[in-house]
């Protein structure tokens, strides 16, 4: 047994930590992939609403936060310090929506959502009905951000995050 | 200087970590109080679509994660495993969602959200248009484990939150 997978004990309830065929955040990256730790990885949705929308997916399959171990645990809020924090300061959107749903993919991961006050959504959540189309695509200051943020996202990760 | 304002050294980009009048989170509990800490307080949002639906609410006026102090972060995490921890055991909801949006009322808060296969939205976000009524009045197991689950949230939390 090695260190990592005692490191990786997890909740004896959980159904699975298995890589599932059925699930696409085990079959693929899940989006385009800018960063892949031991435990987690960093993807860069891509959406036109939301530029520098990124999620953190955990490598393995668990379905809950109380179902990783610490150590998956204590990563996963480092990296969300480092990645809102980097985000804010590259980006300053009007506000950081971070959420962890699963409920159509059961397979931990964590959404890191800049918004705008004229973005599809707000001041909805992002899965609400769009009050409005994506006005991003006319803002080049905006774009030009989220391309900085997303090309130094792989980098701030401090050495702690493994 | 008190130790605790120490401690609670914001970011200094933060517009404002004193009460505000406009603020319903500064102003009143935000819902029913179930639980208050130095640094954070839980309260029950009693939703009859969602029973066992909690909120953990800054007590003082922040807007963003990264605008808070390490020792409020830590108290969070700590809390955020702890309640859904005792949720899973309670209440063995289908899923758990974990949200901080904060776009309509910018003072942070988390949610904590029991998610049933049969409940108003599932699999969409709480957020978005239902697909179906409140069912969970028609379970009375349900009901009564949310009532558990509330009565028991203030005792859970371990020593080392305050």
């Amino acid at each position: 047994m090695s260190i990592l997978s005692i490191l990786m004990k997890s909740d004896p309830n959980e159904p699975s930590s298995e890589a599932r065929d059925d699930c696409p955040l085990c079959t693929g990256d899940g989006a385009r992939l800018i960063w892949r730790g031991a435990f987690w990885r960093a993807v860069a949705v891509d959406d036109p609403g939301y530029p520098g929308y990124v999620r953190l997916i955990l490598n393995r399959h668990c379905t809950e936060l109380t179902a990783i171990s610490s150590i998956e645990q204590e990563q996963l809020f480092k990296l969300l310090i480092a990645m809102e924090k980097l985000m804010r300061e590259i980006l300053a959107p009007d506000k950081v929506n971070i959420a962890s749903l699963g409920n159509q993919v059961p397979h931990l991961h964590w959404h890191i959502i800049p918004r705008w006050k004229d973005d599809p959504c707000f001041p909805d959540s992002i899965w609400s009905t769009p009050r409005r189309e994506a006005m991003q695509a006319a803002n080049p200051a905006r774009l030009a951000a989220a391309k900085d943020f997303l090309s130094r996202l792989p980098t701030l990760c401090p050495k702690t995050i493994y």
